[in-house]
């Protein structure tokens, strides 16, 4: 509300305070080896920055709204601790390229804690696939029921979909991890800088190819957010069916007590307010996404003030993408399957109705002829009021010739045994895909900083 | 990043205590008048609750992140100063309908400081354009220079762009003006309740009339966020024209030292800070908008967690809003006009050819017969590298036998008087619209909140 | 594709062709009054206007791709009709302010049509609701079962809020309900045109104050796609319902044979296609929303290209928003409520919890406490398999000794008539509501464009 | 707007019948090969398909609004042509892996067009730059002149934008790259498929590891969305400048007459109409983005009929970013830069003020202290209305003792020259920059789908 203040944004970078004093730390050791900066100076910045470090992670450090941001803090700061060196810390270097080097190597951390936080959920939702790995549930497709499915089935959709995610973040990884210092404010330094060193303390596997460019993307932070855009998106289908399982209408699934909560009025209520908040949080971090785009579009080179906004909405969308994705896992351990009702679910419908379509396919009868009998068999069965297992051969040869003994062996077993093609539902591809899933979701940080840098060493070269 | 504390609103719903308090203290008053509760009990608890205001305004108040949110704070809290009647304070009302009470009292003085906000801006803009009567300028179209405008006709058409924004603000201001207490959690409270008298106390217009409705209905903070993202909208139209302005290319405008910055490496650079944020700041109120459509499409009937979601991004569209409004105006109280260099700037390029294009009409020519004449005087002018006043009467006839010496009088003055339609930019006209803005932004608080109610009865009668 | 015919608006603009004849010869008119344009003249400009929408109207118009808009391609065509009189029908007019009245023109009956479209919607909902004005369902919060309602209740929430959509888009009319011609390109007409005559003949309520804001803004687009969003919200959160209640489980309602599909693969499947597309189609409407605030972010003014895309969004959002009401309107109008199941469903799950606690809170136990009481009676009768009406008095004393005699008489009924405030769901509440609803939504048309006037007249006053 | 008809997708998905056709003759060929289909029966299906291919591309094909799709008017016209066998095509298939199919289909070959637009733009970019190699221009930030840099660095800043651009969309190839077919309704099929077949016929890399989340996955449909919105954001960006540029004020560039009209009114304009209208584009490829993600927001397992909505958005975005490239490239091989004025508003404005401060912290002045002193210095050349070549030794030895003799050889070659850091303007490194860009934009569609079948066979390894 302000007037001045407007423009501060202390109140949200002093977060970047770790990645911003690595970053002036590896700048002052490169200027020192390119006889730019005096060892005696050097030495004196490192250790005010140190300190200066310490004295945030203690929250000791006397933060100055007056200073604005971050950098302008911490400089005052040094210069208070060990003087006029401190004014050389700033050389060959300027607010534009240091402030994106900073956001780079926070995403690049983000986006380790997000893999991590994917890892954890995929291993939960294993967990409980190899836990119920013989339960059959109702397949739905406009949720109707329409087909059986193993339970293990069902999780392993969600394992395949988070997996992408993986590859969308490692991708993003790969282009976050690009050194901008040494750019300037728009032109390049005019000092002797060796960039590459510089990479190579922070971690940054190449650096910028246009200082231009350099200074004015945000390319990257896009990037987290789109994939943790879709990564909510995913969790908003798990959520949305987390709620309807715990609907006393389906009853699939109990919440354990910390995922739920009761009522303020009414005593008997099971709420599961984690999943239903999970589903309303796609929402501000598509919303952040969106923002952004708007806060870009039109924006003529290099940088302006508007960039300013990269951060609140990144930051934003890195702790509810992260501790949605943790509060699943939690989550997801906790939940008690009802496995009995599931598989009564399973019993009602027709839902064997594609197997005996496919059953008239197989004696040759042309398949939309056979979904024509059937239709037909349907009608008649519910007039009826029976189960297709109640019915006899001779009445399922009312309305073709074509059904023999055999009709009577089409149950829930041979549905799922049938459909087991790659992909398919039948129990045996499903633990193959169990057991290659497991596989994949092992030590999920490592794997991931090592993939980024493998894949971008393969699509670099 | 927590795990339990995902569903813990307590961080940011603190900041609705004000209306929290209001609204209990209403319910309890309203609860002893209709016999359910004793005077004492009341009397304690009204007095307990003020303390407690006292408390959080003072910044006293034990808050508890174990107790989630702002209601149960109260509430502990109450009862830890006054014991068991503390209890009673929550009889015939549930959180769904205390929830929606507290947002809408938020909601409608968000609104009342925003015209407050929209009523300083245009006094800014007013001020400016009083005190530039008769400066000239020109006007652009797809950035092009097009046909000289009066500046202060300029500054009106931002006028008239807020004075939308107010209407669009009242018109919210209608809808949230509804009580939902009394709703319960859903199909309403089964106690003797005087729900007008608590309006009433609350200063709401009327009642809800659907309780399943009053407890997940949240349109009215869809309409300030969209109300305000309009606001923002055109807010970023005029940052873009006054960083346009302060460009060395333009050199129309000179921030004052204020609304303006250094750079940290150029010493030479004077940027457009304030209005370079504000534009990029319409990105994150669209955002929030975008939000939360998303959070509330598809939910059933009645409360879902989801809409918890419902605080955040409001109260950041509020803030975010509120502080631009007010930086804007002060931005623009502090700027020093180039007058000189917008008059130059309109004696360039050609722009009286609508002039002389209407002149031949006016002597019968079809108008796309005289704007094929002036293409052609242009292209001859510009190949001499003459302006129009440069042009001899002899030369203006070689291209049309209908010019007479009468041309030879169009000019910037010529051409702005002519401009007098209701809404041109000739001077009479531009000065009776000021004059009529002027009396549309007095006393912007009052006039809002008066005018949200004479439109609701009206509506509703 | 293309390349040239990149700027082409003609495969979509054609549609405005009424509005643009009709704002041609107003025009015309008022330039004859004026003197600007003689009789004759005029007569072969209007009478050829009428034999091009008559040839538009019946499929004979020779559209020309290269012409690229509307406006080009009549007045070409007029001139191959009339000849030269052709040429004058642009005097003192732009093509800037012509195409911003021929868009307000659009939005001025796209706002009757869905007024219309959410009218009929209403009718379909209360007669369903009158029809079942006894029945009750189970209320729902977090999807779970919370407290008897009536069906009748339950539907009349929705009443409500296309009561505040139609509000808004009343608000809309008022915003859009104003002429630009006459603002010239950007400075206003040179020329001494009667704008208020034109005004009348277009059916305006008033001009423009400001000639740079008229052909620069276009919030009343946005206004419409705001409108048609919260519409489109509305509608996604009924859909939802309707596909919950047309699954095996929930079984509340079954869809008519028109409103429903099968499956090319799965003949027992009843699909509530209808209402799972009208959800879905929310998205869309969101997104031009969305697209066309990131367009006029950051415009200069006055008017620049970017704003032809102001059309194809806006078009869609009329055809999806009308559409949708009217399909969802058959779609209530066919569908069969399987009143037993909902019954039996309000039976289950201790629903009367809540009427539980508030006895004990009238037997003056704080209601705190008395929620505890029944938390704990709760957990007694599930263990014991038992609900409400099956515990005997000595059962129920056993949690509190304030229960007595009366509590026996606590059932579905009482739950459903002691609720009975303002917007409760008592059966002579939502009788009262009904007969309100229906005076409400008598003749939507005429009501939507006469109320639009009159609160105009009111706001400017 | 219909009521029946609301469901119908033919008017737009009649688009995919190349993709549609593809893939019922491979599922028909595997089907031969796997002894479910006769030879006779799959040459009659395929030889009608291949007819049917020819009369849709010919036009003459008897479009049926009442089938609803492009499936059901395939087959139905196919059962006109070879009738009852037209029936077994369906074997072992479903709607929902058969659309998922065609829509994969359809994206690879978007992206193979997209990436050949980039490509395109990117070589018109590499163009200009070589053919500007030595020309200056002032580098901007926050809109203000700030340091001289090579117009064809600039243009490698867009050039680096398009780069990973292309990135992204050879990333979203190899998601994309994955067969769906075989996974039926949602369960997989039951017969014994050759799924990794039917995936090399069609060109896909690899077939789906889960048939639940095969019919339920439409990330690839985002993915392209993302990546086409950033590309647009990117272009709005030099759209932007392009805009700026066209203008008097600034004057760096001429369009070319076919990518800028005239006014109809105003005829001296020249505007920038295909920048304009390619900048406001952004807006509607953004809204298809949010309006997807809304749409998949919640859904529940498997398919959903709201699945519908992904193609028109879908469509929309490939026609616009590919067409705006288009355009784009067009408009850069036609524009004039002014060289002059160039050079000369890079000779205003004190840009070499950095180059100041740098050459005192050279002598050892710290560079804050340096900055201060430049600060000074400048203000005292204000007064006195001198540029920096204007100042005497003298002068500057006024303001710090550390200028000597040197400070007189700093002008705008030598700042040019001192920038050679990697990513720098200095001319060494952008000509070395525009050789790697050269070779990296040859043959851009043929390397695309290579590059994206390596990435995949590193990735999945």
């Amino acid at each position: 509300m302000k007037g001045k203040g407007y423009t501060s944004s202390i109140s949200y970078d002093s977060r970047l305070y770790r990645e911003d004093i690595a970053g002036s730390i590896a700048h002052v050791k490169m200027l020192v080896m390119q006889g730019i900066l005096s060892s005696s100076d050097a030495d004196k910045i490192v250790s005010g920055l140190e300190l200066i470090s310490r004295e945030i992670a203690e929250g000791i450090f006397p933060w100055r709204e007056d200073l604005e941001d971050i950098h302008m803090n911490v400089e005052a700061r040094l210069n208070e601790i060990i003087g006029s060196p401190a004014g050389k810390m700033h050389t060959a270097r300027s607010r534009n390229d240091q402030v994106a080097t900073d956001l780079r190597l926070y995403v690049k951390s983000a986006i380790d804690y997000t893999l991590m936080g994917i890892g954890k959920l995929q291993n939960s939702i294993l967990d409980q696939a190899e836990r119920h790995i013989n339960v059959v549930m109702p397949g739905y497709t406009h949720l109707q029921r329409a087909q059986p499915v193993l339970l293990a089935h069902y999780l392993l959709a969600y394992f395949e979909m988070l997996e992408r995610d993986k590859h969308r973040l490692q991708e993003a990884y790969i282009r976050a991890d690009v050194l901008p210092l040494g750019s300037g404010a728009l032109a390049g330094s005019p000092y002797p800088l060796d960039r590459n060193f510089v990479a190579k303390e922070l971690g940054f596997s190449r650096v910028s190819a246009n200082s231009m460019d350099a200074v004015s993307d945000r390319d990257f932070v896009l990037d987290y957010m789109y994939s943790s855009s879709v990564i909510m998106t995913h969790l908003s289908r798990l959520a949305e069916e987390m709620v309807l399982w715990s609907s006393e209408e389906f009853g699939f699934v109990r919440m354990g007590d910390l995922y739920s909560t009761g009522s303020s009025i009414m005593p008997q209520k099971r709420n599961p307010d984690f999943a239903e908040l999970g589903r309303g949080k796609s929402g501000r971090v598509y919303g952040h996404l969106f923002g952004f785009f708007t806060t870009l579009k039109g924006l003529p080179l290099t940088y302006n003030r508007d960039l300013q906004e990269d951060k609140e909405g990144l930051f934003d969308s890195v702790d509810t993408v992260v501790s949605t994705l943790d509060a699943f896992s939690g989550m997801l351990n906790d939940i008690s399957f009802d496995t009995d009702k599931m598989l009564k679910a399973t019993e009602k419908g027709y839902m064997l109705a594609t197997d005996l379509a496919d059953y008239l396919v197989s004696r040759d009868l042309p398949f939309r002829e056979a979904y024509g009998v059937v239709k037909v068999l349907i009608a008649y069965a519910q007039e009826a009021n029976k189960s297709f297992d109640q019915l006899s051969l001779a009445e399922y040869q009312q309305f073709s010739p074509l059904f023999d003994i055999e009709v009577l062996k089409i149950n829930l077993t041979s549905s799922l045994n049938s459909r087991n093609v790659p992909g398919g539902t039948a129990p045996s591809k499903v633990k193959s895909e169990l057991r290659k899933a497991r596989k994949k979701c092992r030590l999920p940080l490592e794997s991931a900083t090592n993939l980024g840098l493998k894949a971008y060493n393969h699509n670099r070269k």
